[in-house]
């Protein structure tokens, strides 16, 4: 992996930056990450730019070895940006306007943000485009970070635009969703409401269909903003990549990372944890959306066992690797406790950075892969099963944390090698496939899956597949998947209610060509997916 | 018991309803509950219904050998309403409407709700009062379900009515809520505040008054609605009994039994629990109001021990039972997890459906009966003191859980027979009455006590007996009861602060005329109350 | 001691204050503390002051030989002032103005409320600041109760006033709070948010220096309206002692004690505690802020060892003990359960009024002494490091907790009596003073600390001393006090996420002059704490 770290020059008075510039690279680092929030330093006034301190911070940073990856300031919106336009600001759950004096404090409906966030964007790129220095950019933070939901006027608004283009009329948004069902009929777009919570009384909640929409809606907004500040760049940065970074499920998994990173070059990701499966599965997670090798754009200085982590989440595809950060925060928000970053807060190194050099020093003939290596198990994970899990209420299932904790970390601890898959085309020839709580049906992937396993794959996956269609509506018929692979010939689902559960949780099993497939039980534990697993890849060797 | 079903014929094509109905008939189901929520498509559009629908639906069923109970839809006004009289929502705790898009989004002190409702009512009465095949009817749904309580101006200005006909003058009400306390003293009703949460730094909270004024007056507001429908319904329905579908106290018991079911014709609830002396407890409980049969508006299909629960609850006298439902919603808030219903989604039988169809073989030749067979024991259950306990803040007692699950349990599982009382006027011939956490004075109750056990009663109170006035202020004199009853001489109620707990919790016990009376601790376990009763149960039979 | 109550005269018809008096006379009571909440029946109507029955209340309580000490309402305006200013009112966390119906229901910022304040109080000084049985004032009740923070726009623009006043520009409040951090920069005073909660959809907190200023700038209100008021009265009472109540940390510690006492004649405070390290806790903590006997003004009745916790807080330098209070309210927000006061709700004797009566025998000839004894060990009490800590996010500590159950406790437990220290004035000849916490920097206390070590004192601190500058930003150099009394050589402070911790947790210790420091892991344990002292006590004993 190459090294780099995250750096502030504007936290900083220019002529510290050479002093900290040498610290960096004489510990192997060979790019910092600059510009994230700066926003107001950019651009203190509306439309008046002042580029002096950033060229001199990349110059001096060239001067000292060091290359940039350079970020837009688009998360954080000046003072006088909210002052002027209001509607940038989002509204929370409670009705009450996000204020300026924290972060993420913008609408991603607001057309007032977005026609500021893409000019700086824009500009950005028109000046540092074909810098030298500049070798890849990225967007924005942790897009969806603290505001994933706008309850205000201008999300409104869209919301509906996004109800019309998806369904056409009112009537038929009324015939999916069922509005029927608790005089719930619409008669116009405008009448539908955004599902911030009810808060009555007694619990009572949002229609599911309208929970989904939402949520898609919301993905949506923020995955088009990405792709715009992309297209924006692309005329001045020519090849260099261009990336952000993505964030752990800890906070929900709300933004597609599919779509995400579609019109993205590379995938990059930020993690902070100190669970070894779960660092595994972010690792393999961001391999997996593009097949390439993926960045860690902010991994924390803190942990004992640094080293050994750099080396986990390498093996798994990672060709870059910034540490968050150069030196603790004196001030702001994220000031924590004053514990040692790099250097400590008076500017020294601390016990990390000699494990960071000695990491640089043996690795420094390092050049970064184009292609990943594909492995011979498939887990696939689908945001809107996630999100159609999320929002239901008697059926609540904490679909990250079941695929992270249970199902991976089986997998992992199995000492096995997983790539996550997330559309229909990537099902390719695995010699496992795992399709955990895809509630959704999905005609293209149930297409697919047929022609893996009657091509000979192995397919394991849950009692709940398929249920439900793409509005959040329970099917009236059994999908043909069900007879097909499993041979289930009962005209209803499996029922998960009053039935006894089999052994094992093996709800069905069946093989269909030259593969075979297994349902197992949604709420399958740890050791009855490694049971399920070890027999599905046993039975591949008795085949293959 | 009469078995039935609930049925949405609203959310199906009219060619499903004959196979259905027959999947109904063939399991023994000779009633369907339908129209519940469905306002909207009864009239789509102001003033405007549409009939059509729910006459061929009826006469559908009535060809099918299903009799018919019909509801009032007026839990879900449809979205022409809302949009034309905002002030139809309610406003919750947090000073926010209560928007469309759920149910129950109805202000019960709307009079432009109300007019509606009553319009609606009226017609349906009007249409199919005296129709052949509608048997009884229901109305509304779970009053006071998600909506209890209003924060909003109509609310506002309703209490403050009725708060100048409770006390006539505001230095009446000065006077006896005591708002000397703390210079609370109002001037004019619209001063007074609803006891909306006052979210300071510190947990601080409203007049203890205030706050049972306000839920006596949320309770009457909802007694009176139905009153009004009742009303509403009887110059076309003849003798066709109405009745309403109470529920569980499990979000609280804020709508009083007795005065909900006074004008109506049969108790009607809904149950959903798995613990046997909570089923009991409920059956026991509407047996009580009206001193009849009862029947059993919904109860949920999916046990495994459905079957032991309807003997449960048709021996406590049930008389018709209708499951709730016919199958599974696909879309809407109550989709569930698809789980079975009577029918599977894809309208299969279900195991419970076999279940339900053995049950009405068994009993194909059931004739309701008229009136309900008394117990030996009375367990009186009083609404205002279980609402003075729940707004308590330093002396909060959860009192239907400590009815229901250790008083009530402790009966149960001695095997003894129950019913429940609300009124002074249910004091009647009982070999024993508990009367637990009365803490409401109430001078006619106290005299029908007083007399009971003259007469040769055996009478359990709780040390909390009679402390607090109607305005839920405590007393500052000791009843006369207190001496009379259990030859209490102190001038003084029984201390709670640093006296010792005698044995078994029994603080005092006296004879009177032929009868005895016993006061025990109003936080005596279980085992203590097996104890009392036991003992008391033995007194009776000396005697007796 | 000398013994008191609170009465509430206005609770009463005058026919029963003498039989009230009575009883407490009789139980060796001698003052009584009244009209904390009269402000209604003081003044009925705008500028319409009614003295009539305060004047009675008065002169009957003189007449059976108990002196008065008279409170000033301030805490509760009345409904008429509400309805004339609604700015009176404070504003919640959650943005809703906290209504009428309760107390504390008044802005400290609001200058219609700080005017009625004011000339409710100049009256009560005028009228009763000469009268011979008004022996001492009491302002307020509980200042900062249940509202110690107002998110209303005349807390927000008194707040703008505030930073003004500390920074003099907002380039120099940007400089020092780091607003370049996430571009926060300011261009005006009237940009900077009050720090209500964000509520965004993932935890999303204020910048640290902005919530420090502002717990700084609530206190700040408090004390000057706490000083206000006695300077208000001065011109009338003479040298009769005014006082108020503080409160215990339970509820936070958000007032500065030695700031609100400083222009006061005496220290008072309510406790209700059943923990004697509390208990005595408070009781040195009430004696350090003057160095004088203090009062405790409110304490419980209720308690099964309520001689032992006299005799207690007695021992600790308490010279006048209220009780908490006569009898039970019927009615409003304290009617509690009824349980007995000193009389019961009925008006007769409880348990505890025989204790009292026999403590006040024992101690009839009791005089207040003027001046406290110092203790061996001081113990160092820093209200804004404290809120420091209660701000932070990923590195909260509960300061007060720390310092009272497991710093205090073992001292106590441990039998050693100790002064509360809270100004760098305090640092005098203690054999040991412990300052733990103190995570602000303070230059004079520094300074005093090494005179302090230097003269022969014993110290110990913990790892976090000093980190911070008094904006709540951590600094970037090591202070000299580091290395000259812990012989600290590092550039670095001690680093705390990856370094093993030492035996005993105690990091560093040196010698300096006559003296010795140590320091101790800011998360000690009672034993370490224990340990250390016990050698830190030793070493003294050593040398001295």
């Amino acid at each position: 992996m190459i090294l780099g770290a995250a750096y502030y020059p504007e936290h900083e008075e220019p002529a510290q930056w050479p002093i900290d510039y040498k610290k960096l690279s004489a510990a192997g680092i060979r790019q910092i990450r600059i510009a994230e929030f700066a926003w107001t330093v950019l651009e203190p006034q509306d439309g008046q730019f002042d580029w002096s301190w950033l060229d001199e911070a990349i110059e001096t940073a060239a001067a000292h070895g060091l290359d940039v990856v350079l970020c837009t300031p688009t998360a954080c919106p000046p003072v006088w940006l909210v002052e002027r336009h209001p509607d940038v600001l989002p509204v929370n759950r409670s009705g009450r306007t996000v204020g300026f004096g924290a972060r993420q404090h913008r609408s991603y409906h607001s057309a007032n943000y977005l026609r500021y966030a893409m000019r700086i964007v824009a500009e950005m790129g028109k000046r540092y485009g074909h810098h030298p220095a500049v070798v890849a950019w990225q967007l924005d933070n942790e897009f969806g970070g603290e505001t994933k939901y706008d309850f205000g006027a201008c999300a409104r608004d869209a919301f509906h635009a996004y109800l019309a283009d998806e369904y056409g009329t009112v009537e038929e948004l009324n015939r999916r969703w069922g509005t029927v069902f608790w005089s719930q009929r619409y008669e116009r777009w405008d009448q539908i409401p955004l599902p911030a919570p009810i808060d009555a009384d007694v619990t009572m909640w949002h229609h599911p269909s309208l929970e989904l929409a939402f949520a898609k809606f919301s993905s949506l907004a923020i995955t088009r903003f990405a792709a715009a500040q992309a297209s924006a760049l692309r005329p001045y940065t020519g090849d260099r990549p261009i990336t952000t970074n993505a964030f752990m499920f800890r906070y929900g998994d709300s933004v597609s990372w599919p779509v995400l990173f579609e019109e993205l070059d590379v995938v990059g990701m930020d993690i902070y944890s100190d669970k070894p499966h779960e660092i595994a599965f972010y690792g393999d997670a961001c391999r997996g959306v593009l097949r390439r090798p993926f960045w860690m754009m902010e991994y924390g200085t803190g942990s004992r066992r640094l080293l050994s982590e750099m080396e986990l989440v390498r093996d798994r595809g990672c060709s870059r690797f910034f540490l968050f950060k150069t030196k603790p925060f004196p001030w702001g928000q994220e000031q924590g406790s004053g514990a040692p970053e790099l250097l400590t807060i008076t500017g020294e190194p601390s016990a990390n950075y000699g494990a960071v050099r000695d990491y640089a020093q043996a690795h420094a003939d390092y050049i970064e892969p184009a292609v990943a290596e594909p492995s011979p198990i498939g887990l696939y994970y689908h945001f809107e099963s996630s999100w159609s899990y999320r929002i239901a209420v008697s059926d609540r299932v904490p679909y990250p944390d079941y695929l992270v904790d249970t199902v991976y970390r089986s997998l992992y601890e199995g000492g096995l090698s997983v790539d996550l898959l997330y559309n229909a085309s990537q099902i390719v020839d695995y010699k496992l496939i795992i399709v955990p709580l895809h509630v959704l049906h999905d005609e293209e992937l149930e297409d697919r899956l047929l022609a893996f396993v009657h091509g000979g794959g192995r397919l394991i996956v849950t009692t709940d597949l398929f249920r439900k269609n793409r509005d959040n509506v329970f099917l009236t018929q059994v999908p043909r998947l069900y007879a097909a692979l499993l041979g289930w010939q009962q005209p209803n689902f499996v029922p998960d209610a009053i039935a006894e559960r089999p052994a094992g949780g093996i709800y069905a099993a069946g093989e269909y060509g030259s593969g075979s497939a297994w349902m197992i039980a949604r709420d399958a534990s740890a050791a009855e997916w490694r049971a399920a697993v070890a027999s599905a890849l046993m039975a591949d060797q008795a085949i293959g």
